[in-house]
Protein backbone atom coordinates (compact mmCIF):
# COMPACT_ATOMS: atom_id res chain seq x y z
CA UNK A 1 0.00 0.00 0.00
CA UNK A 2 1.54 3.02 -0.66
CA UNK A 3 1.86 6.84 0.18
CA UNK A 4 -0.19 7.89 -2.96
CA UNK A 5 -4.58 6.68 -2.56
CA UNK A 6 -6.15 8.28 -5.36
CA UNK A 7 -9.56 8.79 -4.16
CA UNK A 8 -9.37 7.56 -0.82
CA UNK A 9 -11.98 8.96 0.20
CA UNK A 10 -14.68 7.77 -1.99
CA UNK A 11 -12.83 4.05 -1.69
CA UNK A 12 -13.41 4.14 2.27
CA UNK A 13 -16.88 5.34 1.46
CA UNK A 14 -17.72 2.46 -1.03
CA UNK A 15 -16.19 -0.12 1.59
CA UNK A 16 -18.00 1.03 4.26
CA UNK A 17 -21.29 1.42 2.69
CA UNK A 18 -20.73 -2.85 1.09
CA UNK A 19 -19.81 -3.61 4.74
CA UNK A 20 -23.19 -1.74 6.54
CA UNK A 21 -24.94 -3.68 3.74
CA UNK A 22 -23.50 -6.99 4.40
CA UNK A 23 -23.46 -7.16 8.37
CA UNK A 24 -24.96 -4.26 9.86
CA UNK A 25 -23.59 -0.81 10.68
CA UNK A 26 -23.23 -2.03 14.11
CA UNK A 27 -20.71 -4.78 13.34
CA UNK A 28 -18.03 -3.14 11.48
CA UNK A 29 -15.59 -2.00 12.49
CA UNK A 30 -13.13 0.68 11.40
CA UNK A 31 -10.32 -1.30 10.73
CA UNK A 32 -12.36 -3.41 8.19
CA UNK A 33 -13.33 -0.51 6.17
CA UNK A 34 -9.85 0.60 6.20
CA UNK A 35 -8.92 -2.75 4.73
CA UNK A 36 -11.46 -3.15 2.09
CA UNK A 37 -10.61 0.12 1.17
CA UNK A 38 -6.69 -0.92 0.66
CA UNK A 39 -5.63 1.83 3.43
CA UNK A 40 -4.44 2.10 6.43
CA UNK A 41 -6.76 2.73 9.71
CA UNK A 42 -4.62 5.68 10.31
CA UNK A 43 -6.00 6.85 6.19
CA UNK A 44 -9.49 6.29 7.56
CA UNK A 45 -9.48 8.93 10.40
CA UNK A 46 -7.67 11.64 8.31
CA UNK A 47 -10.64 11.66 6.17
CA UNK A 48 -13.17 11.14 8.70
CA UNK A 49 -13.84 10.97 12.88
CA UNK A 50 -15.79 7.55 12.75
CA UNK A 51 -17.54 5.50 10.90
CA UNK A 52 -20.50 6.79 11.18
CA UNK A 53 -19.55 10.19 9.54
CA UNK A 54 -18.52 8.14 6.13
CA UNK A 55 -22.37 8.51 5.57
CA UNK A 56 -22.15 12.27 6.35
CA UNK A 57 -19.46 13.38 4.65
CA UNK A 58 -18.65 16.09 7.35
CA UNK A 59 -21.52 18.44 6.15
CA UNK A 60 -20.08 19.40 3.04
CA UNK A 61 -23.72 19.67 1.61
CA UNK A 62 -24.84 22.23 3.92
CA UNK A 63 -22.48 24.57 3.49
CA UNK A 64 -22.15 24.03 -0.57
CA UNK A 65 -26.42 24.94 -0.40
CA UNK A 66 -25.95 27.76 1.83
CA UNK A 67 -23.06 28.88 -0.19
CA UNK A 68 -25.00 28.59 -3.95
CA UNK A 69 -27.94 30.76 -2.13
CA UNK A 70 -25.40 33.92 -1.37
CA UNK A 71 -25.06 33.43 -5.23
CA UNK A 72 -29.04 33.63 -5.98
CA UNK A 73 -29.95 36.87 -8.00
CA UNK A 74 -31.34 39.40 -5.66
CA UNK A 75 -34.69 39.36 -7.37
CA UNK A 76 -35.65 35.80 -6.42
CA UNK A 77 -38.29 35.51 -3.49
CA UNK A 78 -36.64 33.99 -0.71
CA UNK A 79 -38.79 30.05 -1.18
CA UNK A 80 -37.60 30.61 -4.96
CA UNK A 81 -34.24 31.16 -4.20
CA UNK A 82 -33.65 28.01 -1.56
CA UNK A 83 -35.28 25.37 -4.16
CA UNK A 84 -32.65 26.91 -6.31
CA UNK A 85 -29.95 26.57 -3.97
CA UNK A 86 -31.57 22.99 -3.26
CA UNK A 87 -31.73 21.77 -6.93
CA UNK A 88 -28.41 22.91 -7.65
CA UNK A 89 -27.47 19.82 -5.90
CA UNK A 90 -29.00 17.25 -8.62
CA UNK A 91 -25.31 17.09 -10.43
CA UNK A 92 -24.34 15.42 -7.29
CA UNK A 93 -27.12 13.66 -6.55
CA UNK A 94 -28.18 11.90 -9.74
CA UNK A 95 -24.84 10.65 -10.16
CA UNK A 96 -24.97 8.82 -6.62
CA UNK A 97 -28.40 7.25 -7.00
CA UNK A 98 -26.99 3.75 -6.27
CA UNK A 99 -24.98 4.67 -4.27
CA UNK A 100 -27.69 7.33 -1.98
CA UNK A 101 -30.26 3.99 -2.09
CA UNK A 102 -27.93 1.92 -0.36
CA UNK A 103 -26.78 4.67 2.29
CA UNK A 104 -30.64 4.76 2.87
CA UNK A 105 -31.32 1.26 3.17
CA UNK A 106 -28.10 1.64 6.09
CA UNK A 107 -29.60 4.84 8.06
CA UNK A 108 -33.35 3.01 7.54
CA UNK A 109 -31.98 0.34 9.87
CA UNK A 110 -30.44 2.19 12.25
CA UNK A 111 -32.36 4.76 14.89
CA UNK A 112 -29.07 6.30 15.79
CA UNK A 113 -27.72 7.12 12.09
CA UNK A 114 -31.69 8.59 11.56
CA UNK A 115 -31.04 10.51 14.51
CA UNK A 116 -27.27 11.98 12.45
CA UNK A 117 -29.82 12.82 9.60
CA UNK A 118 -32.41 14.64 11.56
CA UNK A 119 -29.71 16.71 13.36
CA UNK A 120 -27.78 16.89 9.54
CA UNK A 121 -31.06 18.27 8.50
CA UNK A 122 -31.68 20.64 11.27
CA UNK A 123 -28.33 21.71 10.66
CA UNK A 124 -28.77 22.98 6.80
CA UNK A 125 -32.28 24.81 7.90
CA UNK A 126 -29.82 26.97 10.52
CA UNK A 127 -27.24 28.06 7.68
CA UNK A 128 -30.31 28.51 5.27
CA UNK A 129 -31.69 30.63 7.65
CA UNK A 130 -27.96 32.43 8.24
CA UNK A 131 -28.20 33.19 4.46
CA UNK A 132 -31.17 34.24 4.02
CA UNK A 133 -31.01 37.01 6.90
CA UNK A 134 -27.50 37.73 5.00
CA UNK A 135 -29.65 38.25 1.88
CA UNK A 136 -31.46 41.43 4.00
CA UNK A 137 -34.80 38.50 4.76
CA UNK A 138 -36.26 39.63 7.99
CA UNK A 139 -37.08 37.24 10.83
CA UNK A 140 -39.66 35.23 10.91
CA UNK A 141 -39.66 34.92 7.22
CA UNK A 142 -36.10 34.12 6.52
CA UNK A 143 -36.52 30.91 9.96
CA UNK A 144 -39.78 29.98 8.03
CA UNK A 145 -38.31 29.85 4.65
CA UNK A 146 -35.39 27.88 5.64
CA UNK A 147 -37.28 25.46 7.77
CA UNK A 148 -39.93 25.35 4.38
CA UNK A 149 -36.97 24.41 1.91
CA UNK A 150 -35.37 21.96 4.17
CA UNK A 151 -38.62 20.27 4.24
CA UNK A 152 -39.44 20.24 0.71
CA UNK A 153 -35.91 18.81 0.32
CA UNK A 154 -36.49 15.88 2.80
CA UNK A 155 -39.48 15.22 1.48
CA UNK A 156 -38.40 15.66 -2.22
CA UNK A 157 -34.84 13.29 -1.69
CA UNK A 158 -36.89 9.88 -0.84
CA UNK A 159 -39.63 10.89 -3.70
CA UNK A 160 -36.40 11.06 -5.76
CA UNK A 161 -34.83 7.32 -3.79
CA UNK A 162 -38.23 5.67 -4.84
CA UNK A 163 -39.02 6.91 -8.73
CA UNK A 164 -39.05 4.20 -10.44
CA UNK A 165 -38.68 6.82 -13.75
CA UNK A 166 -35.54 8.05 -12.31
CA UNK A 167 -36.32 11.60 -12.78
CA UNK A 168 -33.62 13.78 -11.34
CA UNK A 169 -33.95 15.36 -7.84
CA UNK A 170 -34.65 18.65 -9.24
CA UNK A 171 -37.63 17.71 -10.78
CA UNK A 172 -38.92 16.06 -7.38
CA UNK A 173 -37.95 19.36 -5.73
CA UNK A 174 -40.03 21.76 -8.15
CA UNK A 175 -43.07 18.99 -8.17
CA UNK A 176 -42.98 19.22 -3.93
CA UNK A 177 -42.52 22.67 -3.64
CA UNK A 178 -45.63 23.04 -5.67
CA UNK A 179 -47.25 20.64 -3.21
CA UNK A 180 -46.41 23.01 -0.38
CA UNK A 181 -47.58 25.53 -2.07
CA UNK A 182 -51.06 23.83 -2.37
CA UNK A 183 -51.63 22.57 1.26
CA UNK A 184 -50.16 26.06 2.39
CA UNK A 185 -53.08 27.52 0.54
CA UNK A 186 -55.19 24.86 1.66
CA UNK B 1 -37.24 11.07 52.84
CA UNK B 2 -40.41 8.83 53.00
CA UNK B 3 -41.79 6.22 50.53
CA UNK B 4 -44.07 8.46 48.97
CA UNK B 5 -42.97 11.44 46.91
CA UNK B 6 -45.43 14.07 45.85
CA UNK B 7 -44.60 14.89 42.41
CA UNK B 8 -40.92 13.45 42.48
CA UNK B 9 -40.72 14.46 38.64
CA UNK B 10 -41.61 17.84 38.78
CA UNK B 11 -39.14 18.76 41.71
CA UNK B 12 -36.37 16.75 39.84
CA UNK B 13 -37.06 18.71 36.67
CA UNK B 14 -36.60 21.92 38.41
CA UNK B 15 -33.65 20.88 40.88
CA UNK B 16 -31.93 19.67 37.54
CA UNK B 17 -32.99 22.61 35.29
CA UNK B 18 -30.97 25.00 38.61
CA UNK B 19 -28.24 23.28 38.95
CA UNK B 20 -27.52 23.16 35.18
CA UNK B 21 -28.43 26.82 35.04
CA UNK B 22 -25.74 27.52 38.23
CA UNK B 23 -22.87 25.23 36.97
CA UNK B 24 -23.55 23.76 33.47
CA UNK B 25 -24.92 20.86 31.98
CA UNK B 26 -21.74 19.10 32.18
CA UNK B 27 -20.67 19.43 35.58
CA UNK B 28 -23.94 18.59 37.04
CA UNK B 29 -24.37 14.15 38.51
CA UNK B 30 -27.55 13.23 38.92
CA UNK B 31 -26.86 12.40 42.29
CA UNK B 32 -26.71 16.17 43.00
CA UNK B 33 -30.18 16.22 41.36
CA UNK B 34 -31.60 13.48 43.32
CA UNK B 35 -29.95 15.33 46.47
CA UNK B 36 -31.70 18.66 45.57
CA UNK B 37 -34.45 17.46 44.45
CA UNK B 38 -34.68 15.47 48.20
CA UNK B 39 -35.12 12.07 46.39
CA UNK B 40 -33.07 8.82 45.78
CA UNK B 41 -30.96 8.34 42.92
CA UNK B 42 -33.13 5.35 42.51
CA UNK B 43 -36.43 7.44 42.41
CA UNK B 44 -34.70 9.66 39.67
CA UNK B 45 -34.37 6.81 37.57
CA UNK B 46 -37.52 5.70 38.17
CA UNK B 47 -38.54 9.04 36.12
CA UNK B 48 -35.68 9.68 33.21
CA UNK B 49 -33.59 7.23 31.64
CA UNK B 50 -30.69 9.69 32.02
CA UNK B 51 -29.74 13.52 33.25
CA UNK B 52 -30.90 14.58 29.63
CA UNK B 53 -33.73 13.37 29.18
CA UNK B 54 -34.87 15.49 32.29
CA UNK B 55 -35.09 18.01 29.86
CA UNK B 56 -37.40 16.09 27.21
CA UNK B 57 -39.66 14.62 29.55
CA UNK B 58 -39.65 11.64 27.37
CA UNK B 59 -41.21 13.05 24.25
CA UNK B 60 -44.40 12.65 25.89
CA UNK B 61 -45.88 16.02 23.83
CA UNK B 62 -44.86 14.64 20.64
CA UNK B 63 -47.22 11.81 21.36
CA UNK B 64 -50.06 14.22 22.86
CA UNK B 65 -49.83 16.47 19.74
CA UNK B 66 -50.52 13.19 17.15
CA UNK B 67 -53.58 12.22 19.97
CA UNK B 68 -54.94 15.36 19.76
CA UNK B 69 -54.85 15.65 15.84
CA UNK B 70 -56.31 12.41 15.81
CA UNK B 71 -59.63 13.97 17.66
CA UNK B 72 -60.10 17.03 15.08
CA UNK B 73 -63.15 17.45 12.71
CA UNK B 74 -62.41 15.29 9.33
CA UNK B 75 -63.70 18.75 8.20
CA UNK B 76 -60.63 20.72 8.88
CA UNK B 77 -58.07 21.12 5.92
CA UNK B 78 -54.55 19.08 6.81
CA UNK B 79 -52.50 22.13 7.97
CA UNK B 80 -55.14 24.01 9.79
CA UNK B 81 -56.02 20.67 12.04
CA UNK B 82 -51.71 20.22 12.56
CA UNK B 83 -51.94 23.87 13.77
CA UNK B 84 -54.92 23.31 15.77
CA UNK B 85 -53.07 20.12 17.45
CA UNK B 86 -50.19 21.96 18.46
CA UNK B 87 -52.33 25.43 19.93
CA UNK B 88 -53.50 22.48 22.24
CA UNK B 89 -50.19 22.55 24.01
CA UNK B 90 -50.91 26.20 24.71
CA UNK B 91 -52.14 25.49 28.41
CA UNK B 92 -49.23 23.11 29.08
CA UNK B 93 -46.65 25.73 27.78
CA UNK B 94 -48.02 28.94 28.63
CA UNK B 95 -48.08 27.96 32.88
CA UNK B 96 -44.30 27.16 31.99
CA UNK B 97 -42.72 30.20 30.41
CA UNK B 98 -40.47 30.72 33.81
CA UNK B 99 -39.04 26.92 33.08
CA UNK B 100 -39.18 27.28 29.24
CA UNK B 101 -37.22 29.79 29.69
CA UNK B 102 -34.31 28.00 31.75
CA UNK B 103 -34.89 25.65 29.87
CA UNK B 104 -33.81 26.99 26.82
CA UNK B 105 -30.62 28.94 28.06
CA UNK B 106 -29.50 25.46 29.14
CA UNK B 107 -30.29 23.94 25.63
CA UNK B 108 -28.45 27.05 23.92
CA UNK B 109 -25.37 26.53 25.49
CA UNK B 110 -24.84 23.25 24.78
CA UNK B 111 -24.76 21.21 21.22
CA UNK B 112 -25.74 18.09 22.55
CA UNK B 113 -28.71 19.11 24.07
CA UNK B 114 -29.32 21.30 20.70
CA UNK B 115 -29.20 17.64 18.83
CA UNK B 116 -31.76 15.91 21.10
CA UNK B 117 -34.05 19.05 20.19
CA UNK B 118 -33.72 18.29 16.57
CA UNK B 119 -34.16 14.64 17.19
CA UNK B 120 -37.60 15.67 19.10
CA UNK B 121 -38.67 17.56 16.33
CA UNK B 122 -37.91 15.32 14.13
CA UNK B 123 -39.64 12.81 15.78
CA UNK B 124 -42.69 14.88 16.24
CA UNK B 125 -42.75 15.43 12.63
CA UNK B 126 -42.99 11.72 12.27
CA UNK B 127 -45.70 11.22 14.19
CA UNK B 128 -47.28 13.94 12.76
CA UNK B 129 -47.57 12.41 9.23
CA UNK B 130 -48.80 9.11 10.52
CA UNK B 131 -51.54 10.44 12.00
CA UNK B 132 -52.33 12.66 8.62
CA UNK B 133 -51.71 10.02 6.99
CA UNK B 134 -54.35 8.21 8.79
CA UNK B 135 -56.91 10.96 8.56
CA UNK B 136 -56.83 10.16 4.85
CA UNK B 137 -54.33 12.54 3.65
CA UNK B 138 -51.87 11.04 1.07
CA UNK B 139 -48.42 11.36 0.15
CA UNK B 140 -46.81 13.66 -0.15
CA UNK B 141 -49.24 16.30 1.41
CA UNK B 142 -49.51 14.20 4.77
CA UNK B 143 -45.35 14.42 5.18
CA UNK B 144 -45.01 17.78 3.81
CA UNK B 145 -48.00 19.24 6.25
CA UNK B 146 -46.36 17.57 9.15
CA UNK B 147 -42.72 19.30 8.29
CA UNK B 148 -44.10 22.33 7.62
CA UNK B 149 -46.38 22.29 10.60
CA UNK B 150 -43.33 21.54 12.64
CA UNK B 151 -41.56 23.94 11.22
CA UNK B 152 -44.50 26.45 12.59
CA UNK B 153 -44.75 25.24 16.06
CA UNK B 154 -40.57 25.35 16.15
CA UNK B 155 -39.59 29.15 14.81
CA UNK B 156 -43.31 30.10 17.14
CA UNK B 157 -41.78 28.69 20.14
CA UNK B 158 -38.93 30.99 19.76
CA UNK B 159 -40.99 33.44 19.32
CA UNK B 160 -43.46 33.12 22.42
CA UNK B 161 -40.11 32.74 24.52
CA UNK B 162 -38.57 36.24 23.30
CA UNK B 163 -42.38 37.97 23.54
CA UNK B 164 -41.91 40.52 26.26
CA UNK B 165 -45.80 40.94 25.73
CA UNK B 166 -45.88 37.10 26.66
CA UNK B 167 -48.81 36.75 24.65
CA UNK B 168 -49.90 32.56 24.40
CA UNK B 169 -47.84 30.40 22.43
CA UNK B 170 -51.16 29.84 20.53
CA UNK B 171 -51.36 33.46 19.46
CA UNK B 172 -47.41 32.90 18.20
CA UNK B 173 -49.13 30.01 16.32
CA UNK B 174 -51.48 31.67 13.96
CA UNK B 175 -49.15 34.56 13.54
CA UNK B 176 -46.54 32.05 12.11
CA UNK B 177 -48.57 29.44 10.37
CA UNK B 178 -49.87 33.03 8.54
CA UNK B 179 -46.25 33.87 8.14
CA UNK B 180 -45.82 30.71 6.61
CA UNK B 181 -48.91 31.04 4.10
CA UNK B 182 -46.80 34.30 2.70
CA UNK B 183 -43.58 32.99 1.89
CA UNK B 184 -44.94 29.75 -0.05
CA UNK B 185 -47.47 32.08 -1.59
CA UNK B 186 -44.18 34.25 -2.79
Amino acid sequence: MGRWEPDAQGRLERAALELYAERGFDHTTVAEIAQRAGVTERTFFRHFTDKREVLFRGDELARSIADTLTTMPESLAPLAAVTAAFESTADFFDERRPYSKKRQAVIDANPALQERESIKLASIATLIGEALRGRGVPEPAASLTAEAGTAVFKVAFVRWLDDPAERSIAVHIRETVAQLRAVTAG
